[in-house]
């Protein structure tokens, strides 16, 4: 078989171990005689328009190895949904490269970016294998029992938790943390892998799957005042009411990306418009809102093992799978073995099972109070997140 | 000389190591065959006033290993100034419980509310020794070279940058960082920590120090995106402008504790305030705002090493110092060893030297520019906060 050259790049919001996916497909790919140039593009597509690339087959181990530990998308990344033009002035590129394989590195939007590029490559008779690799800390690909960056992100919001109630321990009153998920909850209902004892917080968990009412949330913080003496709310970015509207999007800028998507992190106005509620309505004296903000993807040293195991695993098996040959475009899903012990396994997909829609937090994973999640979501998440930090308490 | 009990509280704000001081103090009293029960009061002098104590000399040795390595006050905190008819009360429950001792953690306003029952102790003729034990991630202690918990939030500082730099190289923009510091701006400064290449952020540093204006702000920004193509700024709560107002106090919601300080943690007004500002002087379209909030102070698993043993130490200094007499209401001042390698010792000083008063960043540490910090800052603080996780870059 002819020697092609291939382009891997980086899309959509960083996580603490995208670079591992990157550095899988790296490894993988030096390993084949069938791949020659190892090309980077920086800010994905973007790079590969403005001809902007790593050479990653210089790269050394030391410094790879460096890399795929460190959190964000070493190679840049952007928000880019490709239109017909795009894709013709990609390919040109490509043709001048003589490029053959393509690796994007990205959630539900990044999948179907590839996927568009994928297509109009068949229309235009060029021949291009095309991968995407999963990446979202929102674990909400359909393709993907989870995804990689999830279990990494899902831990620090664990950890942060755990700290954080253990502040509201000590001085009281009602806690509200914002954690990132426009539309799926799983990184939220993580928050409650940061309890051991009953009277842990978080107290509280709001998903966006459970409609949100203002007075249903004032009621629920009064009882678990009432239980507790104190309240720790998980509360995600995404919460809506029941007209399916974020409420954090009417409170922002109402800023979107070329996927249409309204900008919900990197402000605190959910947080403290919750918190304003409950000093109004419930008469709590003290209220405190913290939004997690991008620290989530971004917080080195957090990262957890079994995630960035996997991560590195996706890379090497999108580069296996596409020089397989049996998809044209592809994605991996990630499956979960049966049986008692976690163990995950990978399988090559059609792209389109990765692309554009995404997957909720499942009914059996929340509880029926619609504030808390069930043994079954614990169960699930525990494997992917591992052991918290130690801590003791009298 | 008789045997007493003591009674040893936190109070304040809490911070990742408090507890190491707490179980300093402890094992330091254990060896003591003049300090007879050990006596825990939950919630500061609240717990003095209602009688709720932990009996901290039943706690086996495993369980205080584990409270040290955890952060938050684990007996509980409060911020209760106390008046003459608390501290009449105070004496009186202690002369039922044979109390001589009282070690109070905390910071300077904790100081104050030990200097007082000190004082009213004494004109009381009630004999107490109090000992104050230093703890602040404030660092704004004017006892103290540094304090205890400084050097653990200024590692989350700092690796929450480092990590939130990293994730802006990969999406351009402006990133708007709130981080803790009433007065002063150590923790603030501290974000430089995270630079290790030229363009590593943070690009712009804005301490309480400097006074604080929308367009030298804005002046500011557009020369950074201008020179690095993006920008993350490191900004303290505590920033005012020339009348000496905190701006986010004028946001915040005016709630103040028992010792008159305003509210600005846990609400992100501040953040999204300058945000604001950005989008619509500086015309600049992605800014994006976190506020770190109480994950500075409360996060498990990144505590630096120095500042573990240096808090535990200062408990145990502290309990040393009373027994010894010298002072009979005291603070314990951790100081600096002259000298290449980092060493620092620890000193009983009078308590008034901690109390009520604080110390801002010194002028030798900020930057003739005002938005940025000297090499002389990063000297003082790297060997509080230690090695940071290392990254790699393309």
């Amino acid at each position: 078989m002819k020697k092609m050259n291939m382009v891997v790049a980086q899309s959509g919001g960083p996580s603490m171990v995208i670079n591992q996916s990157l550095v899988g497909a790296v490894a993988e790919a030096r390993k084949s005689p069938r791949i020659g140039k190892i090309l980077g593009a920086r800010h994905g597509i973007l790079g590969i328009l403005g001809g902007d690339y790593v050479d990653l087959r210089k790269q050394s181990a030391k410094k790879l190895a460096a890399i795929a530990a460190t959190p964000s998308s070493a190679l840049g990344s952007c928000r880019r949904k490709p239109d017909a033009a795009d894709c013709r002035a990609i390919f040109e590129a490509f043709r001048k490269l003589d490029v053959g394989y393509f690796f994007y590195i990205g959630g539900n939007d990044s999948a179907d970016a590839a996927r568009i590029v994928a297509e109009e490559a068949e229309k235009e008779g060029y021949p291009l294998t095309v991968y995407h690799i999963p990446k979202t800390i929102d674990n909400d690909l359909r393709s993907c029992d989870h995804t990689p960056g999830f279990g990494s992100a899902a831990r620090f919001v664990a950890c942060a938790i755990k700290g954080d109630d253990l502040d509201n321990r000590a001085l009281g009153g009602v806690k509200i943390d914002v954690i990132m998920g426009r539309d799926a909850g799983f990184l939220t209902a993580a928050s409650a892998l940061a309890r051991v004892r009953e009277d842990d917080g978080p107290h509280l968990i709001y998903l966006p799957e459970v409609p949100f009412s203002e007075d249903g949330f004032v009621r629920d913080v009064k009882a678990a005042m009432k239980k507790y003496g104190r309240c720790v709310c998980a509360v995600s970015e995404g919460i809506r009411g029941r007209d399916g509207v974020p409420i954090g999007a009417k409170l922002g800028s109402g800023e979107r990306d070329s996927h249409g998507n309204v900008q919900m992190s990197g402000t605190g106005a959910l947080g403290d418009a919750l918190a304003r509620v409950l000093k109004e309505k419930a008469k709590i004296a003290r209220v405190r809102a913290d939004t997690f903000g991008y620290l989530q993807r971004s917080f080195p040293g957090v990262a957890s093992e079994t995630d960035s195991r996997e991560a590195f695993a996706a890379g090497q098996c999108a580069v296996r799978a596409a020089l397989k040959g049996e998809l044209s475009k592809g994605t991996i899903a990630i499956l979960r073995a049966k049986g008692r012990k976690y163990q995950a396994a990978f399988a090559p997909r059609p792209i389109a099972e990765a692309a554009k829609y995404t997957r909720s937090v499942p009914k059996e994973f929340i509880a029926r109070n619609g504030h808390d999640v069930t043994g079954a979501f614990i169960e699930y998440a525990r494997p992917l997140v591992g052991a918290l930090p130690a801590t003791g308490t009298f």
